[in-house]
């Protein structure tokens, strides 16, 4: 029963052999440029204090929600696998079981990104060489764990040995980004590390907690939170520390990308309604709308370029959100629609060469209709890489062909790996790459482009778009 | 003119020949395996009564409405065709001419499934090696006749040749299934052939005739269906009937997929003026969301499958509806939604063991954006197979590539037929494993999967997961 | 830095030889047939008064906004381009300036038709032989120049040159049609020239100038627009005079594809409120349907055909349009319907023989839901091309993809150019029978055509079905 495990050099290429070379060849000139990660959810406090990680359930099921929804949509309960994230009474026993579930269940990720990520973590990171199953479960968690203990698997020696260039976390408007400070005060560093400003609970006057926030917000900004102006002020004062400590841009999800704003009049009386708790859900939507147009307005002045991913129905399934919190594997994509909501937004500031705004979306559809058509005019918009569930092969080439006719490959954004699983970095950008090769192969050997124009835009997708996208300095 | 008519042994295959040696390799190992029908609408009184095949014309045209609305749509008149099935008027000349109509256009059907049912129904079944046309439609028809006339192409002689192991049928829930009784008695037939729930309309208040529906439900169950709670408990008795009488499914097709509850008051309020004549669109509408709801707790305790097809507007074109009734090729599909839609239901019982809802659709843009991630979480979810139109080469491709990456190999249904054509069974069978071979070996020559992965899964097509969908004891 | 510029003959076919092989074949069969060209926009005055190019920038940048917005959408300024076309104040050397801009951005144009058409336009029409680019952007300039004001390269000697047999223009219904007189008159014009009825402006009463344009209606045709009556009787006849010049098709875009018609007596009220100003929103859109429905009426009486596009948010960018006008690269598509907004329309005249209409459209995601069903089953409804942003390969490819297996090559329409850039029907077609050589080839080596079906299918997507759909008699 034993299987080995090993990584083809030509996996994800196309079979055809012409296509194949040149694939091959393109891949070739990229595979060991330094990584660029613009965006993404990697906790900065594992790198500053450079904490070890405890063992491969922890490391590699427990938080990564991608792993633990295919699981527990084969009747696996969460509880079994570790979630939440945290617990204390999670044994180091139950933590092996979790792995030998893993393990015998490991034909579930057949034609998944997830497994392509997982075996080059194992083979290249680990030295793994046998596909989990049953039966090896205990050696290979036991040969994992073995390698975690030592200093070559914590955090820092990793983010050397992954050659990560540029690493942007993500983080609340009133944190102190003391990690970030840590870690530019630290020269033995090699990677540029930064913040991003994630303001959504700010925006969303109709969720509990919202007013406890906003005091916050006021104290912590020092403005008087109280109106609507003093909301925008406190904003912007947050957005020029996170700048200061080099963030290069902000974060935003919402369920639908609306940017139309209120009259200022308007805009202070539903907040002030909002700030009483009396606002209805048509006036929190409202505002919410006006102050992410507030927010478009800033960034064409301090610069920090936007991302928009909106519309996912978070933590559809009621009890499990009561049982294990957020960000368990039960968020669900929406159709959304782009031209009507973000008309005010583009109008106003869409031709700003200060301003810059990043698409992304698991709606599919709205790429070749209404993304590419977006990002091709308007200088600031540009299209966002395939984002979230929809970051694999299949999906990627979707997405290549549906926005490239349209002239977008420049306005496109470099890879993007969105990750907290910070093993899996590599073998995402990795994955990407690959795939990126094999896009431009098949267009070089369609005749469609010279192989010099290939290779040149091999390139740009790793090193310069990135750097263009998000106004990288690296 | 003579055109040879052949079947590739290659055909459908992927031209590359190293992917294309693969595709074969999957293919051969399931090729002969015993086909498992588990949704359909061969009638069963053909196959309890061995009703022997009238005619070519009776057989393959009129009632195929996948066929005639291809020639409708070049302005063939349906009558011409002898549509409707069950017309005493239309005389054998007629369906000779009929024939000769269908064979003088096969132009036409270049490109579609049809095509390749027809083809191996025409060569496979019949011996046919010409292709249709208007000098040898005489020729070919009486070939057919010849043969039909015999006992080896009656319905229980062609169910044995085509190794039909399950087949399900479409019924409706005051059905006294005795086609079914008279086939469970019989040693001699090899096949399951099970009923299968289907209740829509008892559901739709808002239709003509709804009230006497619901009348004749109250009398077959034994139940008083002047109240909700009673077309509840009717229901309840006739799924457990069917369930009797070996059922393993309940089949559902309304315009949406809502499943929010009216409270308890309410239904039984809506349902009085219903039955009143008195009900508003919106509530009629509100009423079927609760019935479905019921549908789905029904389910969670009795263990029908719901097997949920939205979104057609049936008989768009009033005139031929007027004319020929339904089912003449008039239904178009339109967008829908899952993921607010099905959110009550998928909380009271989406994570129960005992509840299986499996999503069909014409909208492709709903597989990679909610079923897809719905399926990925809720253990209670499986992605249907391409429905209806998309029953087809290009069309399961895209499913395939839609639904994957989610980690859905093993929450995938197995190819379902949906079809009363029962020449057409085996065809459209061959046609899913051939694709399904296709499809895997892309992965394989792409290093995305080992061959003994592929090997696995191309069993598990055909084999397991139909029975492990569809709760099946074959 | 120099790069050759050359067209690789098998540019676009697919790299698996055998596939290749046949794509070649079909190709040779098609590739030097004449040119139908049933749908465009070149101004026939240009033809009419054989009116000689100005300058590469006046030909191939200005009015491209194809072309344009790439450019645009990387910040350059469209005034310096020449943009909006017919300024009088751009001088020769700020053309040759927009030239040196466009060629030094050339990289802009990779994996977009618009290189395609205009690297065959440089190589086949110029007899360029450098890629363009910062250093030879003068010498090409100079060259195209050169040409341009020889004799060869007027609009008649280049339509003979392009073989093109058959071109249709886009009029005002109140056009007088003169070029089109001069050019029926002429016997040297081997063409033939047709105007197309394109009626919008006079549909949409809740725009700015609406009522003047109905009081010129009412002068040129001799009827009384002050009645809902009138106002048909008006179009009615227009369309007659458009016929008698040899007008084929009638070519209309709104938002949405609505033709519900008001009951009579509410159709002129609510006419002579519009025509008093005092129409609100909904009612000018319901107007709008209804005269919708009245030009489906008047189609199937006087056999115009109808062309639909619906749903382009059109000059997206207030700024840019208050500068530049319509037309300038700021139209963005957005999603639409069919199924229910053509309901009423298809109804009355969906199986009459004299009533026809193609569907086309930039939300992808009708094709298959929606337009392949429709084509498939009404004989009055055509499958448009991929049209505006979605006329390049891969999209043409998904779309064939999409609508094929419906049973639909003989409802689709051939090739539609759709252009005003009169130097790019030759690449444009050129592209297509390309794409459709490369599609039919994998139907071919997949077994799912014989090679002389294919063979057929090439020729009639060339010749027959634009003879079909458009109604031609050349």
């Amino acid at each position: 029963m034993k299987q080995p495990l090993t990584l083809h050099p030509d996996r994800l290429f196309p079979a055809e052999p012409q296509t194949r070379a040149v694939a091959r060849k393109l891949y070739e000139q990229v595979k060991d440029l330094p990584i660029i990660s613009p965006h993404g959810h990697v906790p900065p406090v594992w790198i500053a204090d450079d904490i070890p990680f405890k063992n491969a359930t922890d490391l590699l099921l427990t938080p990564d929600h991608y792993v633990n929804r295919i699981l527990h949509g084969q009747g696996v309960d969460l509880a079994d696998l570790g979630v939440p994230v945290g617990r204390t009474d999670f044994t180091e026993e139950q933590a092996r079981e979790a792995w030998r579930i893993f393990s015998s269940h490991y034909e579930l990720f057949r034609g998944t990104p997830m497994k392509y990520w997982m075996e080059m973590e194992l083979v290249d990171i680990f030295g793994i060489d046998q596909r989990p199953s049953a039966e090896n479960a205990d050696e290979i968690y036991d040969t994992i764990n073995a390698k975690l203990a030592t200093d070559a698997f914590k955090p820092r020696a990793l983010l050397d040995q992954f050659n990560i260039s540029f690493l942007a976390t993500t983080d609340d408007p009133l944190d102190d980004l003391e990690h970030h400070a840590t870690l530019a005060a630290d020269d033995s560093v090699a990677t540029t590390i930064v913040p991003t400003f994630r303001p959504d609970k700010y925006l969303e006057a109709g969720r509990d907690g919202w007013n406890d926030l906003i005091d916050a917000l006021g104290e912590k900004s020092g403005e008087n939170t109280d109106t609507f102006a003093g909301w925008v002020a406190a904003m912007e004062n947050r957005r020029q520390f996170f700048k200061s400590m080099g963030a290069v841009s902000s974060d935003h999800a919402h369920m639908d990308l609306g940017t139309q704003p209120l009259p200022a009049d308007e805009a202070e009386a539903v907040y002030a309604r909002a700030r009483r708790g009396e606002a209805s859900a048509q006036e929190t939507d409202a505002l919410r709308r006006t102050f992410m147009f507030e927010m478009a307005r800033m960034a064409s002045e301090d610069g920090l370029v936007m991302t928009l991913h909106p519309a996912v129905a978070r933590n559809h399934h009621q009890a499990t959100f009561d049982r294990f919190g957020a960000d368990v594997g039960g968020d669900i994509p929406v159709a959304f629609e782009t031209v009507e909501s973000l008309r005010p937004m583009l109008n106003a500031f869409g031709t700003n060469p200060n301003f810059r705004v990043i698409l992304f979306g698991q709606d599919e559809t709205v790429y070749s209709r209404e993304v590419g058509p977006l990002a091709g005019f308007y200088p600031s918009v540009y299209v966002g890489p395939p984002w979230w569930f929809i970051d694999a092969p299949d999906a990627i080439m979707r997405w290549r062909s549906s926005v490239t006719e349209y002239g977008t490959f420049y306005k496109t954004t470099g890879f993007v790996d969105d990750t907290r699983a910070f093993m899996s970095i590599p073998a995402r950008h990795d994955l990407a790459r690959r795939i990126d090769s094999a896009y431009l192969a098949n267009l070089v050997v369609q005749h469609r482009l010279e192989i010099d124009e290939a290779e040149d835009l091999a390139t740009q997708f790793v090193v310069d778009l990135p750097k263009k996208a998000f106004n990288l300095e690296v």
